[in-house]
Protein backbone atom coordinates (compact mmCIF):
# COMPACT_ATOMS: atom_id res chain seq x y z
CA UNK A 1 0.00 0.00 0.00
CA UNK A 2 1.16 3.17 -0.71
CA UNK A 3 2.39 5.48 2.68
CA UNK A 4 1.33 9.88 1.78
CA UNK A 5 2.53 12.07 4.25
CA UNK A 6 0.84 15.33 4.61
CA UNK A 7 2.46 18.53 6.37
CA UNK A 8 0.82 21.96 6.72
CA UNK A 9 3.75 25.15 7.55
CA UNK A 10 1.31 27.97 8.20
CA UNK A 11 2.59 31.54 9.86
CA UNK A 12 2.90 35.04 8.86
CA UNK A 13 4.45 36.40 5.60
CA UNK A 14 8.15 36.80 5.98
CA UNK A 15 8.64 33.83 8.81
CA UNK A 16 10.01 31.42 5.88
CA UNK A 17 7.35 28.58 6.24
CA UNK A 18 7.85 28.53 2.17
CA UNK A 19 11.40 28.06 2.21
CA UNK A 20 11.40 25.54 4.97
CA UNK A 21 8.18 23.61 2.63
CA UNK A 22 10.26 23.95 -0.71
CA UNK A 23 13.47 22.50 1.52
CA UNK A 24 10.80 19.60 2.78
CA UNK A 25 10.21 19.03 -0.79
CA UNK A 26 13.63 18.81 -1.78
CA UNK A 27 14.61 16.40 1.00
CA UNK A 28 11.85 14.00 -0.02
CA UNK A 29 12.62 14.32 -3.94
CA UNK A 30 16.07 15.23 -4.57
CA UNK A 31 17.82 13.29 -1.77
CA UNK A 32 15.58 10.06 -0.63
CA UNK A 33 16.02 7.11 -3.18
CA UNK A 34 12.55 6.55 -3.22
CA UNK A 35 10.34 9.46 -2.57
CA UNK A 36 8.08 11.78 -4.62
CA UNK A 37 7.13 15.08 -3.60
CA UNK A 38 4.61 18.15 -3.90
CA UNK A 39 4.86 21.62 -2.52
CA UNK A 40 2.71 23.93 -2.93
CA UNK A 41 1.55 27.62 -1.52
CA UNK A 42 -1.54 29.35 -2.62
CA UNK A 43 -2.57 32.87 -1.72
CA UNK A 44 -5.19 35.58 -2.14
CA UNK A 45 -4.84 39.30 -2.01
CA UNK A 46 -5.05 38.73 1.73
CA UNK A 47 -1.76 37.72 2.14
CA UNK A 48 -0.04 41.03 2.14
CA UNK A 49 0.83 41.10 5.94
CA UNK A 50 -1.47 38.10 6.70
CA UNK A 51 -1.45 34.12 7.24
CA UNK A 52 1.40 32.39 4.54
CA UNK A 53 0.71 28.63 4.54
CA UNK A 54 2.75 26.22 2.32
CA UNK A 55 2.14 22.78 2.25
CA UNK A 56 3.84 18.93 1.36
CA UNK A 57 2.83 15.92 0.25
CA UNK A 58 5.37 13.00 0.09
CA UNK A 59 4.58 9.63 -1.17
CA UNK A 60 6.67 6.60 -1.79
CA UNK A 61 4.36 6.54 -5.46
CA UNK A 62 3.29 9.26 -7.87
CA UNK A 63 1.48 11.92 -6.70
CA UNK A 64 -2.39 12.31 -8.22
CA UNK A 65 -3.87 14.83 -5.73
CA UNK A 66 -1.39 17.74 -4.87
CA UNK A 67 -3.00 19.32 -2.46
CA UNK A 68 -3.29 17.73 1.20
CA UNK A 69 -6.56 16.42 2.80
CA UNK A 70 -5.95 16.82 5.88
CA UNK A 71 -2.19 17.49 7.00
CA UNK A 72 -1.26 14.53 8.95
CA UNK A 73 1.53 17.40 10.66
CA UNK A 74 0.85 20.92 10.85
CA UNK A 75 2.63 23.92 12.74
CA UNK A 76 1.33 26.86 13.47
CA UNK A 77 3.50 29.88 13.90
CA UNK A 78 1.02 32.40 14.59
CA UNK A 79 -2.03 32.72 16.39
CA UNK A 80 -3.66 34.00 13.46
CA UNK A 81 -2.35 30.98 10.94
CA UNK A 82 -3.70 28.72 14.17
CA UNK A 83 -7.27 30.33 13.83
CA UNK A 84 -7.23 29.71 10.58
CA UNK A 85 -5.42 25.97 9.67
CA UNK A 86 -5.03 24.33 12.92
CA UNK A 87 -8.83 22.55 12.37
CA UNK A 88 -7.51 21.06 8.97
CA UNK A 89 -5.04 18.95 10.85
CA UNK A 90 -5.84 14.91 10.52
CA UNK A 91 -7.53 13.22 13.02
CA UNK A 92 -5.53 12.07 15.39
CA UNK A 93 -2.51 13.54 13.70
CA UNK A 94 -0.06 16.08 15.21
CA UNK A 95 -0.42 20.21 15.87
CA UNK A 96 2.48 22.06 16.86
CA UNK A 97 1.54 25.62 18.40
CA UNK A 98 4.05 27.77 18.71
CA UNK A 99 3.87 28.63 22.53
CA UNK A 100 4.70 31.95 22.21
CA UNK A 101 2.64 33.21 19.69
CA UNK A 102 -0.65 30.53 19.75
CA UNK A 103 -2.62 31.95 23.23
CA UNK A 104 -5.89 29.96 22.42
CA UNK A 105 -5.09 25.88 21.74
CA UNK A 106 -7.83 24.65 18.99
CA UNK A 107 -10.30 22.34 19.89
CA UNK A 108 -9.51 19.36 17.77
CA UNK A 109 -9.17 15.83 17.67
CA UNK A 110 -5.78 15.91 17.29
CA UNK A 111 -2.20 15.66 19.54
CA UNK A 112 -1.41 18.81 20.37
CA UNK A 113 2.52 20.03 21.22
CA UNK A 114 2.78 23.66 22.42
CA UNK A 115 6.48 23.99 21.91
CA UNK A 116 8.77 27.34 22.19
CA UNK A 117 9.82 27.90 18.34
CA UNK A 118 10.09 31.20 17.93
CA UNK A 119 11.73 31.64 21.48
CA UNK A 120 14.26 29.16 20.61
CA UNK A 121 15.14 30.56 17.22
CA UNK A 122 15.14 34.28 19.25
CA UNK A 123 17.46 33.30 22.45
CA UNK A 124 18.94 29.87 21.72
CA UNK A 125 20.17 30.48 18.62
CA UNK A 126 20.29 34.52 18.69
CA UNK A 127 18.18 35.06 16.09
CA UNK A 128 14.31 34.91 15.39
CA UNK A 129 15.11 34.45 10.98
CA UNK A 130 15.49 30.81 12.16
CA UNK A 131 12.25 29.79 13.37
CA UNK A 132 11.21 28.52 9.90
CA UNK A 133 14.80 25.88 10.23
CA UNK A 134 13.44 25.53 14.23
CA UNK A 135 10.06 23.98 12.60
CA UNK A 136 12.17 22.11 9.77
CA UNK A 137 14.34 20.43 12.24
CA UNK A 138 11.00 19.49 14.08
CA UNK A 139 9.44 18.24 10.72
CA UNK A 140 12.77 16.10 10.29
CA UNK A 141 11.98 14.38 14.15
CA UNK A 142 8.42 13.62 13.09
CA UNK A 143 9.09 12.21 9.32
CA UNK A 144 11.34 10.25 11.08
CA UNK A 145 8.84 8.88 13.91
CA UNK A 146 6.86 7.76 11.29
CA UNK A 147 9.27 5.97 9.46
CA UNK A 148 9.00 8.15 6.18
CA UNK A 149 12.33 10.03 5.91
CA UNK A 150 15.73 9.58 7.59
CA UNK A 151 16.48 13.59 9.18
CA UNK A 152 19.94 13.26 7.01
CA UNK A 153 18.12 13.76 3.62
CA UNK A 154 16.11 16.78 5.37
CA UNK A 155 19.81 18.14 6.48
CA UNK A 156 21.19 17.87 3.27
CA UNK A 157 18.39 19.86 1.53
CA UNK A 158 18.55 22.52 3.96
CA UNK A 159 22.45 23.04 3.66
CA UNK A 160 21.98 23.18 -0.36
CA UNK A 161 19.53 25.91 -0.09
CA UNK A 162 20.54 28.16 2.74
CA UNK A 163 22.56 31.41 1.46
CA UNK A 164 26.36 30.92 1.92
CA UNK A 165 27.88 32.04 5.21
CA UNK A 166 24.86 31.07 7.14
CA UNK A 167 25.08 27.49 7.41
CA UNK A 168 25.93 27.17 10.81
CA UNK A 169 23.29 29.70 12.29
CA UNK A 170 20.36 27.53 10.63
CA UNK A 171 22.07 24.01 11.08
CA UNK A 172 22.08 24.90 14.98
CA UNK A 173 18.15 26.47 14.34
CA UNK A 174 17.42 22.86 13.05
CA UNK A 175 19.18 20.58 15.30
CA UNK A 176 17.63 22.75 18.49
CA UNK A 177 13.97 21.92 16.49
CA UNK A 178 14.68 18.91 16.24
CA UNK A 179 15.54 17.78 19.82
CA UNK A 180 12.84 20.00 21.03
CA UNK A 181 10.28 17.68 19.97
CA UNK A 182 9.79 14.70 21.85
CA UNK A 183 6.75 12.62 21.20
CA UNK A 184 4.78 13.64 23.99
CA UNK A 185 1.70 15.31 23.42
CA UNK A 186 0.44 18.49 25.46
CA UNK A 187 -3.27 17.53 25.02
CA UNK A 188 -5.30 14.89 22.68
CA UNK B 1 -14.54 36.78 -16.99
CA UNK B 2 -12.08 35.43 -14.89
CA UNK B 3 -8.15 35.78 -16.15
CA UNK B 4 -6.48 32.55 -15.35
CA UNK B 5 -2.26 33.11 -16.60
CA UNK B 6 -0.45 29.99 -16.36
CA UNK B 7 3.30 29.69 -16.20
CA UNK B 8 6.42 27.23 -16.58
CA UNK B 9 9.50 27.44 -15.68
CA UNK B 10 11.35 23.96 -16.49
CA UNK B 11 15.57 23.46 -16.10
CA UNK B 12 18.16 21.35 -14.29
CA UNK B 13 18.33 21.11 -10.70
CA UNK B 14 20.09 23.90 -9.41
CA UNK B 15 19.27 26.42 -11.86
CA UNK B 16 16.69 28.21 -9.50
CA UNK B 17 13.39 27.69 -11.36
CA UNK B 18 11.58 26.84 -7.86
CA UNK B 19 12.74 30.12 -6.62
CA UNK B 20 12.04 32.29 -9.44
CA UNK B 21 8.74 30.23 -9.46
CA UNK B 22 8.20 31.47 -5.99
CA UNK B 23 8.87 34.84 -6.49
CA UNK B 24 6.44 35.18 -9.13
CA UNK B 25 3.62 33.64 -6.93
CA UNK B 26 4.77 36.09 -4.32
CA UNK B 27 4.81 38.94 -6.96
CA UNK B 28 1.08 38.59 -8.18
CA UNK B 29 0.02 37.36 -4.71
CA UNK B 30 1.37 39.93 -2.31
CA UNK B 31 2.50 42.70 -4.35
CA UNK B 32 -0.31 43.02 -6.14
CA UNK B 33 -3.71 43.74 -4.85
CA UNK B 34 -6.23 41.99 -6.92
CA UNK B 35 -4.84 38.72 -7.96
CA UNK B 36 -4.85 34.77 -6.66
CA UNK B 37 -1.79 32.70 -7.06
CA UNK B 38 -0.88 29.18 -6.30
CA UNK B 39 2.44 28.08 -6.98
CA UNK B 40 3.67 24.27 -7.26
CA UNK B 41 6.78 21.87 -7.92
CA UNK B 42 6.15 18.32 -8.13
CA UNK B 43 9.11 16.07 -8.65
CA UNK B 44 10.09 12.30 -8.44
CA UNK B 45 13.03 10.09 -7.18
CA UNK B 46 14.53 11.08 -10.81
CA UNK B 47 14.66 14.98 -9.57
CA UNK B 48 18.40 14.31 -8.54
CA UNK B 49 20.75 15.44 -11.86
CA UNK B 50 17.21 15.49 -13.83
CA UNK B 51 15.39 18.14 -15.08
CA UNK B 52 13.38 20.62 -12.62
CA UNK B 53 10.23 22.11 -12.92
CA UNK B 54 7.93 24.75 -11.35
CA UNK B 55 5.23 26.13 -12.29
CA UNK B 56 2.77 29.16 -11.17
CA UNK B 57 -0.97 30.11 -11.79
CA UNK B 58 -2.15 33.24 -11.65
CA UNK B 59 -5.50 34.83 -11.63
CA UNK B 60 -7.77 37.61 -10.74
CA UNK B 61 -10.23 35.10 -8.95
CA UNK B 62 -9.55 32.06 -6.04
CA UNK B 63 -7.86 29.23 -8.03
CA UNK B 64 -9.83 26.17 -7.70
CA UNK B 65 -7.12 23.55 -9.99
CA UNK B 66 -4.04 24.19 -8.47
CA UNK B 67 -1.99 22.64 -11.53
CA UNK B 68 -1.53 23.94 -15.10
CA UNK B 69 -3.79 22.57 -17.58
CA UNK B 70 -1.92 23.97 -20.69
CA UNK B 71 1.36 26.53 -19.83
CA UNK B 72 0.39 30.23 -21.10
CA UNK B 73 4.02 31.07 -21.16
CA UNK B 74 6.81 28.09 -20.89
CA UNK B 75 10.72 28.89 -20.48
CA UNK B 76 12.84 25.75 -20.73
CA UNK B 77 16.85 26.33 -19.79
CA UNK B 78 18.23 22.77 -21.02
CA UNK B 79 17.68 20.55 -23.50
CA UNK B 80 16.47 17.83 -21.54
CA UNK B 81 13.67 20.11 -20.52
CA UNK B 82 12.64 20.64 -23.17
CA UNK B 83 12.46 17.44 -24.53
CA UNK B 84 10.37 16.53 -21.77
CA UNK B 85 8.12 19.77 -21.16
CA UNK B 86 8.24 22.07 -24.30
CA UNK B 87 4.76 20.02 -25.64
CA UNK B 88 2.88 20.87 -22.71
CA UNK B 89 2.65 24.71 -23.85
CA UNK B 90 -0.77 26.20 -24.88
CA UNK B 91 -1.44 26.46 -28.38
CA UNK B 92 -1.08 29.93 -29.27
CA UNK B 93 1.22 30.24 -26.06
CA UNK B 94 4.27 31.12 -25.70
CA UNK B 95 7.47 29.16 -25.49
CA UNK B 96 11.19 30.35 -24.60
CA UNK B 97 13.54 28.33 -25.23
CA UNK B 98 17.62 28.81 -23.83
CA UNK B 99 19.80 29.04 -27.23
CA UNK B 100 23.07 27.72 -25.56
CA UNK B 101 21.32 24.42 -24.17
CA UNK B 102 18.40 24.28 -25.93
CA UNK B 103 19.69 22.78 -29.76
CA UNK B 104 16.62 20.99 -30.76
CA UNK B 105 13.53 22.81 -31.06
CA UNK B 106 10.14 20.99 -30.45
CA UNK B 107 7.50 21.20 -33.16
CA UNK B 108 4.79 23.43 -31.32
CA UNK B 109 1.98 24.78 -32.43
CA UNK B 110 3.38 27.89 -29.93
CA UNK B 111 5.11 31.23 -30.57
CA UNK B 112 8.98 29.83 -30.22
CA UNK B 113 11.41 32.31 -29.35
CA UNK B 114 15.09 31.23 -29.00
CA UNK B 115 16.87 33.41 -26.40
CA UNK B 116 20.27 33.84 -24.72
CA UNK B 117 19.62 33.81 -21.24
CA UNK B 118 21.87 31.65 -19.55
CA UNK B 119 25.05 33.36 -21.80
CA UNK B 120 23.10 36.85 -20.83
CA UNK B 121 23.45 35.61 -17.17
CA UNK B 122 27.30 34.93 -17.61
CA UNK B 123 29.03 37.05 -19.72
CA UNK B 124 26.63 40.18 -19.75
CA UNK B 125 25.68 39.93 -15.93
CA UNK B 126 28.91 38.32 -15.12
CA UNK B 127 27.56 35.12 -13.18
CA UNK B 128 25.60 32.08 -14.47
CA UNK B 129 23.77 31.84 -11.15
CA UNK B 130 21.40 34.69 -12.01
CA UNK B 131 20.05 32.87 -15.36
CA UNK B 132 16.76 32.14 -13.16
CA UNK B 133 16.42 36.42 -12.89
CA UNK B 134 17.22 36.12 -16.34
CA UNK B 135 14.07 34.04 -17.05
CA UNK B 136 12.13 35.92 -13.82
CA UNK B 137 12.47 39.29 -15.69
CA UNK B 138 11.57 37.81 -18.93
CA UNK B 139 7.99 36.09 -16.87
CA UNK B 140 7.59 39.75 -15.78
CA UNK B 141 7.70 41.48 -19.16
CA UNK B 142 5.26 39.18 -20.83
CA UNK B 143 3.10 39.84 -17.73
CA UNK B 144 2.62 42.99 -18.76
CA UNK B 145 2.26 42.19 -22.29
CA UNK B 146 -0.54 40.45 -21.12
CA UNK B 147 -1.96 42.90 -18.93
CA UNK B 148 -1.84 40.72 -16.22
CA UNK B 149 0.43 42.25 -14.06
CA UNK B 150 2.61 45.54 -13.58
CA UNK B 151 6.18 44.58 -13.63
CA UNK B 152 7.05 47.07 -10.51
CA UNK B 153 5.16 44.44 -8.34
CA UNK B 154 7.52 41.36 -9.60
CA UNK B 155 10.50 43.66 -9.05
CA UNK B 156 9.51 44.06 -5.37
CA UNK B 157 8.84 40.13 -5.11
CA UNK B 158 12.34 39.51 -6.38
CA UNK B 159 14.09 42.25 -3.92
CA UNK B 160 12.09 40.75 -1.13
CA UNK B 161 13.93 37.31 -1.17
CA UNK B 162 17.03 37.13 -2.77
CA UNK B 163 20.12 37.40 -0.35
CA UNK B 164 21.27 40.79 1.27
CA UNK B 165 24.43 41.96 -0.74
CA UNK B 166 23.33 40.39 -3.79
CA UNK B 167 20.45 43.28 -4.68
CA UNK B 168 22.34 44.57 -7.24
CA UNK B 169 23.46 41.56 -9.30
CA UNK B 170 19.82 39.99 -9.27
CA UNK B 171 18.28 43.50 -10.58
CA UNK B 172 20.58 43.70 -13.23
CA UNK B 173 20.01 40.01 -14.12
CA UNK B 174 16.18 40.82 -14.09
CA UNK B 175 16.18 43.62 -16.04
CA UNK B 176 18.37 42.22 -19.13
CA UNK B 177 15.79 39.72 -19.32
CA UNK B 178 12.93 42.19 -19.24
CA UNK B 179 14.86 44.00 -21.53
CA UNK B 180 15.90 41.08 -24.12
CA UNK B 181 12.18 39.78 -24.59
CA UNK B 182 10.74 40.98 -27.65
CA UNK B 183 7.37 39.89 -28.92
CA UNK B 184 9.02 38.69 -32.32
CA UNK B 185 8.95 34.81 -32.34
CA UNK B 186 11.31 32.79 -34.27
CA UNK B 187 8.81 30.72 -35.18
CA UNK B 188 4.88 30.20 -35.24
Amino acid sequence: MSKRFEICLAGSGGQGVITAAVMAGEAASIFCDNLYAVQTQSYGPAARGGSAKAEVVISDEPIDYPKPVAPDLMICLTGDAAAKYARDVKAGGRLVLDSFSVQEVPNVEANIYQLPLIETARNKVGNEIVTNMVALGMVARVLELEGVMQPEAMRKAMLDRVPKGTEELNKKAFEEGYNMFKDTPAHI
